[in-house]
């Protein structure tokens, strides 16, 4: 008997955390386990305006096919943004429109993967990633993310070992432990990054929700090797359109992600296209992101002081200056699997860290998202964790 | 030096028919070229009410994250309409939503095709499979499509030869030839499949734009093989917001596509699933595909009548009963290629068929789309191709 299917979708896993969400679709139950921005923070209004706006002033137009690459003037607004925001020099012809940035991690992995490569990812990683790459069957390899980045020493050794095909990296609030590279780290990975052939990946879907502190250059800007920005609309406009981005000044890569996307899905949504970008001209994004990251600062501080009020003492929690996340690590004798089940008891829901790790995986870690709750109903979650921890302690030590 | 890209991608070549159309995008040309339903299709008023009432009715909900399968109600309407058109016993589980149904020929390559496998297509094929498929680097094997369908004895002997992991047809008004499969090629087909292990795929996106004659039930009701369906709303209501469907009945199928469709994209876009759910109960859809047909029949018509008027008369073409194409075959001695340069200079383009073939490349064929054009253009167009054919035979009998 024949094999039905291919070997890479055998090898895949469901997701971890999509089975997780079917857990927590109960009402009752107050999750932190998802990955969602806050709906209130969504411009509904001007949204359905800049819809009403590009329909009746385009027709049927809009609702044709369209190029591959993307809508032009979106592009431009995109490649000005890098410009103004991080002196960089990219131009409209260096972005590509991807359906979400996920489809860009597929695109990378298409254009640059043949089986068995070796491909470098922080520990913990991404999930999304993780679950886009692996269908490209590599050899992943992690290296240890630490308070200022990525472990140096670590990371210089993984480069000596082997060849490594790329780097994938979420510089700014990491997902999942919402930790931010130094400077210094960024730079000193730059400076190891210059003249190899590993493609340097850096993911950037939060990095404008800083609540504090200051931007920081982009790894790439101290380095030469070929390098990609993946950004995205889906946390300060909307997610559910799918709009997000590929930049990279290589002009043979940009080349090779066409050719894939092409055969992806032709291009992505038009309609949704012509919308966001109506949107950005007809509104003061800054002012929009101004009001995201005020509200999810207060729910990120909500979230660290109840954390403070309600665990043990012994439970480390990263404190981050933006994005969407908590990482918690328990000491080393518990399990956040096992917390899991305690929590689901008590109608709270986290991530435990499992998914974020290949080959050796710590069990005493877990993501905790604080954007989608508000301040009492985080107050109430964390309450809630806070007793399945030391039900858990109780239970461990017992046994 | 090691190699920067993927071996998929670098035997990947930029699509000819991207490059054409960037030759067509001159105002003065008159292009069949493009594969485009005509805009005066598009409901475009509809489709703007639709879009305000879903953002009116349910305000921020419609911007978030989605789940990966798509929109129940709008998979409940799909799997309904292929109960009533079809008699088929498709229910909404069976129906997972793809951004355009180029995404379902990707999810396709993920699930099933390791490197080197053998699969069946037509001979000639629909180029955005071919692209799609390349990528997860197949075998491919071409059985001849004649006027009632595939060559049975052809396609006996491939699947006797090799074993094919699947067989991807467009039974209905075929891209590029605008052929149809009989119902006797249908079930001879059917029969043939069953008890293999090869999976049948029909993409199906013009099945809807039958100009007469009578429906035909798809070859899996004739078999007992693994089956997918491809489906689309890009022709009967919107292309540019790039919904489509996978149909299967195969629960393990849909769970590992719905995994590769989670890798590559999270969801399809979801305000857009939305407004076409929108749009499709607010309207008569009916009514709509029955102005389609007429305008796409009236042009069809009047492509073949100027074809009998200007080309000599030992050029052969297709007669669809509907969809967008007409399939043009030279006498044996003339290169469409040659035509192509001819027909540029006189202002008018084509698809040469050559993108369509792999390996053995007939050098007398062309496609000739008559969607998006007027019937004066069409005249006028078709007219201009009759000068450069009556050209090239001068030209190929003097050298």
């Amino acid at each position: 008997m024949n094999q039905l299917f291919s070997d890479r979708i055998l090898n895949s896993k469901k997701s971890f955390i999509r089975e997780i969400l079917k857990v927590t679709s109960n009402k009752d139950i107050i999750s932190f386990a998802g990955g969602l921005p806050n709906p209130i923070s969504f411009p509904t209004s001007a949204l359905r305006d800049a819809m009403t706006t590009v329909t009746d002033k385009n027709g049927s137009h809009i609702f044709q096919y369209a190029t591959t690459e993307g809508y032009l003037p979106l592009r431009e607004y995109i490649a000005k943004r890098y410009q103004i925001k991080h002196g960089l020099s990219i131009n409209a012809e260096d972005i590509l429109i991807t359906s979400g940035s996920q489809q860009g991690l597929d695109l990378i992995g298409k254009v640059f993967l043949n089986k068995s490569d070796s491909i470098l990812i922080e520990k913990p990683g991404y999930l999304g990633a993780i679950q886009a790459l692996s269908l490209y069957e590599p050899h992943f390899h992690q290296v240890d993310l630490l308070e200022d980045g990525v472990d140096l020493d670590q990371f210089k050794t993984r480069l000596a070992q082997d060849t490594m095909k790329l780097f994938y990296s979420v510089p700014n609030f990491q997902n999942p432990t919402g930790l931010t590279y130094s400077r210094a780290n960024r730079q000193a990975l730059g400076l190891m990054l210059t003249h190899t052939q590993t493609v340097l990946i850096e993911d950037d879907p939060y990095g404008e929700l800083r609540f504090f502190g200051e931007d920081l250059p982009y790894i790439q800007s101290f380095s030469n090797c070929p390098s990609i920005l993946l950004g995205s609309f889906s946390k300060i406009v909307t997610p559910g359109m799918r709009i997000g981005w590929i930049c990279t000044t290589h002009p043979q890569i940009m080349e090779k992600l066409i050719i894939a996307k092409q055969a992806s899905d032709l291009h992505t949504n038009y309609f949704a296209q012509r919308v966001i970008y109506q949107y950005l001209i007809d509104n003061n994004l800054e002012e929009h992101i101004s009001h995201i990251k005020k509200l999810y600062k207060e729910q990120c501080e909500a979230m660290v002081s109840s954390i403070h009020k309600y665990f043990p003492e012994n439970i480390k929690v990263t404190q981050p200056e933006g994005g969407m996340f908590l990482w918690v690590t328990l000491p080393k004798y518990l399990s956040s699997l096992k917390l899991f089940e305690l929590a689901s008891e008590l109608k709270v829901a986290f991530v435990p860290g499992e998914p974020f790790y290949i080959g050796e995986i710590p069990q005493n870690t877990l993501r905790l998202n604080y954007t989608n709750s508000d301040i009492q109903t985080i107050d109430k979650g964390i309450r809630r964790l806070g007793e399945a921890i030391h039900k858990l302690i109780k239970n461990t030590v017992t046994y």
